[in-house]
């Protein structure tokens, strides 16, 4: 119990999972090429001997006792602000692995409907953080025909759903998609994908099971080509993770990792308060993309002696406006946050999801700009193994010359992390995940609406309009 | 000395000045009927009798001594917040006196280069605020061809500029357009509407004169009807404002009243530091307008039963985002607000001119989401005068339900305030000014650049980019 | 019979009709103040002597017979194309009058449900052109609650309806909205707004009535200013054309001027018919606003020397792109018409479709880009009486003067067009209507949608997806 | 002499050229795996034998002679329509070999100057169109620091320029960028990047040299997989093919190849000449995939039940407007086309640019259009080889079922499609190209401005503005 070394987390994944990718059965992650980079970069969550790290990404949980900080309860405003300055310094292993955030958020109105359901989530979250385990988020269902409901599918199992109670626990079958770090992660925390109604009572349902369990099985994808080299791919190296289409094959889950089970009327509340730290967590790494993408448009325009262009000029002041109005959001969420009744902290719901739209609708828009200043080199430079060539190396370093004192590493080095965020693989992820994540558009817009303040929107036109009482 | 009520500020004005409007010579503006409606919008700012209003509008100045609140230097955040506060609860004239926070805001780098003409500011300052005076800012000269300089005119007084320099004071020609309220202040503070270089010398010039001062004329204009009732011109009636074509005939200004003469490497700063406040204050009032467009979206498709049309909700959601984006910028910017050497507080510079560019570049497209669910009654409705017609009236009455329980004259005036506010001559005023006030779209992605933290997102990117020292 | 002069039209007009506005009871149109302006304009497309428009707004119809060319069928590209020409050289007058082709259209449709109505299309057509009529678009209902249908209505009127069918005509009651130059014709052409359900048959009624029909009563609305002159407004001064509230009070319809009466199945096809023809129309005027809006954009920034600044470049550029757009959409839509059975053409209701969603879509945008470029004086421009006025206007020719050869009053006039488009009362008008007319934003892309071919779109989809049968 | 067939274009690439690509010296492009889908596709253009698309890829030069169609010069607008319809019978091999039609439009301009080139350019057209030949466009160059102009640069090769000038031919050294399929065609057909001045004699050099010719090296780069299938990558397959940063070192050129060497003035020319007929291609494949991605949002929300959900249909009408107007952009240059002066058809200069800037500036937001309604699966759907996994395959044929009727594999052909061409390596190079193709957003509207009829738009301002002589 307590921290473990990256090589110990490591030697924790190969467990029987079962794991499919590219038409191959992977009998142990740690040794399949494919998961090289992924793990390297779940691995470096586990850096505590680095001694800047180590104060960012731990708390301690009791004299002496540390656990990593994606476990703290913020009940302060400057521990709020560590939660979200943590978001810069973890992988997205480590991000989804606040899904425990979520089931204690919703605990204290569960345990009122289901007390030991409540009690089995506090168990589970000191288990996860005694053990510094990651789990992932596992929500959306294969959903089918989007115009009918769960029960009115072709296939019952198109949502997951309880096939079986038996006495000691229940037995659940149906797949969950687009499942981030799936195959390496030790817990799978499975939540309902929208609220459901009363006779889609077997629908609700939320439990939490080791990877290894029988039934369970990973399909992987990436965006990431099976193997890259940071020079050539600066962000991919350092984001490249998995995607799993997790199948629920008749899976047995005891009772003391239930939180959901046939109270339909909250199967909604988890998906909601999944998805505002989510949103956070996504806000925090969309400034720092934001941030580094108004730094690239600027470095790539001065490279090449552009940045007094006006254009170039226009479309920068662009993505300065993006990044500041998104710090501003967060800003805000955290400095107006909300208090649950046992006293945790969170971010204020209409801050983010405001802040989460503006992001989103956005996006595209400056993925444009960024390529318009960049130019066509993003996507024609050569490799860096042809840079290292002897002859073609030769050519590339006299004709990429351009701004006296500019390193042709530099430049080229530049020009790839454009193409790698914005126009390769990864950036297509960035496009769709900027979008999709949180739900969409329309549905963004609804969360808005839910808490807009439009009572005193709607006083204050009426005001202006001069109506009083009896108009 | 001290506070004056409506009644003193209204004979206050019949002082001489040189007005003309539509043709006419005005010799009296507080007796002719074009003048009506903004004198009446001037005047509530004196309303210090009602008791809600006193502690919003006014602060002590010393025991016993009450000033209007413009005049109130912010030293805590709490008084900065009550600054902001303040924006809503006074006029336009109230705004632009708010130009003595401009002078104060330079005062202290004036000192270092004319000690004389810094003690001018603080006299000017002081004796405004005790006769509770209110100023115009006169910034925009007439600027000629925009490819030239001041002095390299077809005419050298397209810039207002010094033509003679006397033992008692300087003589000063030229024009200030855009001059709001002109006619209805005591004060034109009048400041360089741009940088200088040394050869434009003589037109590094501001100072502070009454309006009724010999050689000044005021040429009116107003989006507003000469004459308007409240319910067919909800927000022009009170907002209606003649804007001033200020001509300066050679008029002389005494040293005690001169802020710079001369010294061109200040010029710029006037404008710079006048900006600021002014975004301040339009981003005040832009959030309250957003919140009543969104309001008005909501009630107008509400009244005919749209409200939960999807494509209403899209438009209405936009209006949310946009209304709680400006609100969370300027909650940044007042909570991360700087301070000047003399222990001023102003908003974050970088954050009222993001917000402010945020709100001018989608201001456009919000009144279009606004138009488009309102539908076409927005520009057709009959006017309150029919209402009262009985037959016309009747007729309206019977034909304007909609759904039940929405009162028509409520429902008319809900159009009315969307075609007054969008669709109308103040729309117009409000479409331009979004655009223009601060300096049009370019000069505010200028203002963005300058204090936008280029040295972060520049060492980010490159970070990111993996390239370090040597490379 | 035949065409007649514009003394003879003005004269028409006084016939006892019953038009309120601004709260009086108006017994002659053409002798109040208010329709002076409004009746100049309608005047002008009786201008047939004048030699050059003559042969553009006239065509003949048997030997030595003339008509205006509003009521000439296209039948040959060469007639559409004058047609649509013909758009630019008539008045909002002459344009709605060409309601009679939407009847002509659907013509063949109705004569195989009811034979007689289908002459009586062709009769009232055959009438109003050989008597040089004028006639309105009637087809807006009040509507009441959009959530329900005609029936369903709080009040059973909120949908004009036959309220009783006697041997010799029907009685209908009811309201019609946004009924353009309603008080200034002939003939009040009355649609349904909608497509009609079985349960909603009383509501499908079509007819023809004259103006002063007993129970025909309209209530007015205009953006343009009471009086006007054409330097301040010199595009009002164009189009300023009142807006009729219409009510029918129990109005009797004789037989021969009925087109529907409860054929609810052909109650949609009215509405579609004249919505091309109103969209088509549109788009002519479009397309010289926006070429119109290019060359000011382009002029005020010749007049002040920023025609060569990058950023004014950029907004011109965006203001072409748009006109050639729209000219293009309009040059498709000719080219590739469509005929009716019995061989009217008309324009590709796709391509209009989508050309005017493209123009509605963006005009905000392009609004924003003339008012970024112009600045300022837009808005705050003093009028032309003082620029008359021997001292304000000495002073407006002293300060408006800007690049060398550039009349003041040419600056003043395009400042002034400027405004009187885009930022005054009209300027709102044309913001709403660019949206509205035609059906507001949502229902263009219904209309797009209905005649795209998503059928190739599909199999294009599919073939680059690799689809072929079986899969 | 006549037509190729694949076999024999293949065997004519192993000729000795010179050729780098990650890293290693590629000395037969035909024996190599990289380029193996690359050769794939361009070796469809040499298809003859296909009945079906040989009357649309060939033409008759002489009686029984034949050629690829791209060398025919339309001189009716019939074979102008038929060179459109070509670009999307031919892969972008065959269409980048059109850099002969911008040869031939400059060549009557360019006889006046010298009659020799003119004729060198006549003959290469003969013997590239008789030999069946495949040529790039190589105009782009390094430009090192572009506040700089060429001959300013640090290294003076940093523009292709001529070095020696000697009896039988010029040398000439430097590097062109982005150049599309370099490895893969047979010429390489060189021209000037911008206009030149006259200090920049050297740089004012066009000729076609064998991709073979001593001193030619090719870098390649691309953004397709070095393996791929056409299941999971179906656009990459079709479209595959490398840009080349081909360098110049010291290469010779013979006179009778050579087509410009230091005509400054007419630098310029070429690549305008070039830009029409490159962004004219652009444009028919932009409008095919304007309609497949149209086609593709509507069978991803028919798949899943969603196309009838508001949000969804509004996505696919802008999908629809866009295509639309690409269409009618397109038809309206060919419709408005315009002659050289030797009787060669080209399509509307304005209309092209116009279209292409429409279509550019739009891109990224219609990618997000249909990537909103695609959802999250688009990134992460398992791979062809999981779906043939025994296991893994059923769970996916299980899970991925939706709307009854719809193909498993049908299904995950659209997700896959839309991940290729929007979300993947691809995908970006879409984005990028859309913008930069033709040369970047700037160029295109500095391109609009130069062909807009200003003259036109500033004179229907003036009259609208009620301007007239004197004024």
């Amino acid at each position: 119990m307590g921290l473990m070394t990256a090589a110990q987390y490591r030697a924790s994944l190969n467990d029987g999972r079962v794991i499919y990718w590219g038409g191959e059965t992977i009998t142990d992650v740690t040794a399949h090429p494919r998961f090289a980079v992924p793990l390297a970069v779940a691995s470096r969550d586990y850096a505590y001997d680095d001694p800047l790290l180590a104060p960012i990404i731990t708390y301690e949980t009791a004299p002496g006792e540390h656990a990593h900080r994606v476990y703290q309860v913020p009940r302060t405003i400057a521990e709020l602000e560590q939660r979200l300055d943590l978001g810069r310094h973890m992988s997205i292993v480590g991000g989804v692995t606040g899904v425990y955030m979520a089931l204690l958020t919703i605990k204290d109105q569960l345990a009122q409907v289901n007390p030991r359901f409540a009690a089995n989530i506090e168990t589970m979250y000191r288990y996860a953080r005694d053990h510094d385990l990651r789990a992932a988020e596992v929500i959306t269902d294969a959903k089918g025909d989007r115009a009918k409901k769960a029960h009115e599918q072709i296939d019952p199992d198109l949502y997951l759903r309880i096939v079986e109670r038996r006495a000691d626990g229940i037995v659940v079958r149906g797949a969950k998609l687009h499942i981030t770090a799936a195959a390496l992660v030790h817990e799978l925390v499975v939540m309902p994908t929208k609220s459901m109604r009363a006779e889609e009572t077997d629908y609700a349902v939320a439990f939490s099971i080791p990877v290894a369990t029988r039934g369970v099985r990973i399909i992987n994808r990436s965006f990431a080509p099976a193997t890259l080299n940071d020079f050539d791919y600066p962000a991919s190296a350092r984001h490249s993770m998995p995607e799993g289409f997790v199948v629920f094959d008749d899976v047995f889950v005891p009772w003391e990792r239930v939180f959901l089970a046939g109270e339909w009327q909250l199967a909604g509340a988890f998906a909601a308060a999944l998805g505002l730290w989510e949103r956070t967590l996504g806000l925090v790494i969309a400034l720092h993309e934001a941030e580094v993408m108004t730094g690239l448009a600027q470095l790539v325009s001065e490279h090449q002696g552009k940045e007094r262009d006006p254009h170039v000029m226009d479309a920068i002041a662009e993505l300065m406006c993006y990044t500041e109005t998104i710090r501003m959001g967060l800003d805000y969420a955290v400095r107006h946050y909300e208090t649950t009744a046992s006293g945790m902290l969170h971010p204020n719901t209409l801050g983010i999801n405001v802040t989460k739209y503006y992001y989103a609708s956005h996006f595209h828009q400056m993925v444009k700009h960024l390529q318009d200043v960049a130019g066509g080199l993003t996507i024609t430079l050569p490799e860096e193994a042809d840079l290292r060539h002897p002859e073609a190396g030769a050519y590339l370093r006299k004709y990429l010359a351009a701004r006296p004192g500019v390193a042709i590493e530099q430049r080229m080095r530049v020009f790839t992390l454009i193409r790698d965020m914005t126009a390769d693989a990864y950036g297509g992820w960035n496009l769709v995940t900027a979008l999709q994540a949180g739900g969409g558009l329309k549905a963004q817009r609804i969360m808005m609406a839910r808490t807009f303040d439009m009572e005193r929107a709607r006083h204050a036109a009426l005001t202006a309009a001069g109506v009083t009482r009896g108009h």
